[in-house]
């Protein structure tokens, strides 16, 4: 057997991939998030090229536009943009001085530095969204072992510590009980050289998520608002919409289109809230986080919406018009698939099998991950009338993908 | 500046991008229906490879995993089949030699080459819908000029003459409407050595297609009929679901079944069918064509069905269990995007902006192809309530997107 086949990418540089009436956007970044931005872009025409950090990593599997290099290297971002319409993340953590350089040599980065700065430092964030006027737990900087100490009177002890960059999924993110548990907590992290800054912890009743897009020009597209489920900090569950919200649906969804706006957000905005109740027992919201890039509370859109996360993602950062937001059917249930401690033996496609036999209505998505304890390697996403039933049917099918039985 | 960057796919094999627990899927061909494969594929953690004739085609754009190859050349075949898990199609066109070739390797030809023969060569296919009993118009095989004239004869002239092997889109089909039409065009051919049939011409309502995808194991699961529009033979318009079809719906849902499993077929099959009026009026069908494969008149399942045929079909290839075909709006249509002889000035992009500036819900969907008269590029997708209203957004939508005009 002769073999003539021959691997493409071998002769051929990635732009020479490119069709000339095509717009080119780059995504700096190669987890699921750039992945399934890949899938939209598929479908709209959009050529998409990743910085990917490794060849094997969850979009460089599947793209066909692969540039390994690192993102905190100036020269290898300077070099994956070129020729781009427009470059965008799947994370918030290429040097904030990189952006301005890109900005500065005439890149077109959305969303900017100006922007992206409020998702990078949450100090920067919350003395943003308190002059905005938007509500924030109390906060302060941390800078002192001192300015720790009063912080933690002031608030009677009710305190979350935070590192001011770089943390996820519950990462970067402390609770000390005690004055002693604070004291060695805040010295350790300032000898680390960590930047830190500390907020009231608040009694929440739930979480909930608001997502909106914007362009450059200004146009905003907010998604309804889900309650977001969280487990030892990282997101297990997204259900849309969000049940009993009332009124407060409507008040989200204006500060999230206000903060996208304030913020000069373009692309995906996810504005993380905590929801309480005031001294009368009514709803109260407070801002957690932002992250500015489609989010994991908006990976249910994919099957829920007509315009999902990762489509509206790519329009907004290239200026075009924003997509519908309607939802196509009354209830959507996205649950992780989160690595457990042992993968079991079954293989995961015996476990698809298995959830799909079961449940034919299961929307499986997976990110070319192996597993590893507490690791996203997927998530379900299951339509239907009623919620409890629906949410029942996601937890089951993500349970069974990661156990290999059911609950 | 100095460019450490690099582009991943110089220095890595095909299989090398593949993690050990994905399936992987070898699809034959590059046009658009593998890349809308990919686009699944991305979602499902299949890895998909595909074999192309040039590494600028459709789907060679944006998957990860390419081997440029010709499907007619066994040895090019052979390579890139090796390591996966199914083999299947975007077309008809491999050699059926070459297809039992691989199945006497024991490579997974999905659908084989028993079933791919009926959608290869019609004849095959009518002669086999006649033994099985299903409604096809009265056929004959023409290997003379006096086959053709006997048949034109005993059909007062009604008579359409095919190609048995590779027509698609009005190619390989003709009406002559004379005996002496007929002479000069069956003479012409036979010098050619094209292989002939002739059958009925049949006095159509219109064109339905019945789509079901069944997997190895021999599960099978329909979609909604559609009614498909053609002009010059070509796919224009499909309308999800068939209007005022009552009990045909039925019918023709379990003719589709029946041919699926009676030929063996495994992956999506596309059943063509022309709807006419017998004798009293009332509505009868006959098949007209089969596609093993996604197809046209399936593409509406991409935004109007719990489970397109896309990602079905890549669940059928691997024996998964077929996923839920309910439909997630009341109708759904989708325009072609076809070239027209000019192509305006006005970029794609600019068109895109404009159809979303007044139609935001409308799903564009387009193939990295360059414009070419009556290729196909795209297409449109639009649900909603009412079918006369997305009828005509999806049209008009389809059009401004080849003229840079509205209708």
């Amino acid at each position: 057997m002769t073999n003539s086949a021959d691997t493409v990418h071998a002769h051929l540089s990635p732009t020479s991939l490119r069709l000339s009436d095509q717009p080119t956007v780059t995504v700096i970044g190669d987890g699921q998030l750039a992945r399934m931005m890949h899938t939209e872009a598929i479908e709209l025409g959009v050529h998409v090229r990743i910085l990917a950090s490794d060849a094997h990593n969850s979009a460089a599997q599947v793209v066909g536009d692969v540039v390994i290099g690192d993102y905190t290297d100036l020269a290898d971002v300077r070099a994956v943009v070129a020729g781009s319409d427009a470059v965008t993340f799947d994370h918030e953590h290429v040097p904030t001085e990189h952006l301005h350089a890109l900005r500065a040599a005439g890149v077109n980065v959305q969303p900017g530095p100006e922007a992206l700065v409020n998702a990078q430092d949450k100090l920067v964030m919350r003395t943003k969204l308190a002059q905005l006027g938007a509500p924030v737990p109390e906060f302060a900087a941390i800078e002192s072992l001192d300015d720790a100490r009063s912080f933690f009177a002031a608030m009677n002890g009710a305190v979350c510590i935070k590192a001011r960059r770089g943390g996820y999924d519950g990462h970067g993110v402390w609770f000390p009980d005690t004055r002693e548990e604070l004291d060695e907590l805040i010295t350790k992290l300032l000898d680390a050289g960590t930047l830190l800054m500390a907020e009231r912890k608040v009694a929440l009743v739930r979480e909930l998520s608001a997502m909106v897009a914007r362009t450059p020009s200004g146009a905003t597209q907010a998604w309804p608002v889900v309650e977001s489920v969280q487990t030892n900090g990282i997101c297990t569950l997204a259900i849309a919409p969000a049940p009993g919200l009332g009124a407060v649906e409507t008040q989200v969804r204006e500060l999230a289109a206000t903060i996208a706006t304030s913020l000069g957000v373009t692309g995906a905005l996810a504005v993380e809230l905590f929801e309480t109740r005031n001294a009368h027992g009514e709803p109260e919201i407070f801002v957690n986080e932002l992250a500015m890039r489609p989010h994991n509370t908006g990976h249910w859109t994919q099957d829920g919406c007509i315009t999902s996360q990762f489509e509206q993602h790519l329009r907004a950062v290239l200026d075009f018009p924003l997509g519908s937001t309607e939802m196509t059917a009354p209830v959507t249930v996205m649950a992780n698939v989160l690595g457990a401690e042992n993968d079991p033996e079954m293989s995961m496609a015996e476990r698809m099998r298995q959830v799909w036999l079961r449940h034919p209505e299961a929307k499986i998505h997976l990110y070319g991950k192996s597993h590893r304890a507490g690791r996203k390697i997927g998530h379900v996403n299951v339509s239907g009338d009623d919620v409890n039933q629906v949410r029942s049917t996601a937890l089951a099918c993500a349970h069974f993908l990661v156990h290999a039985r059911w609950p």
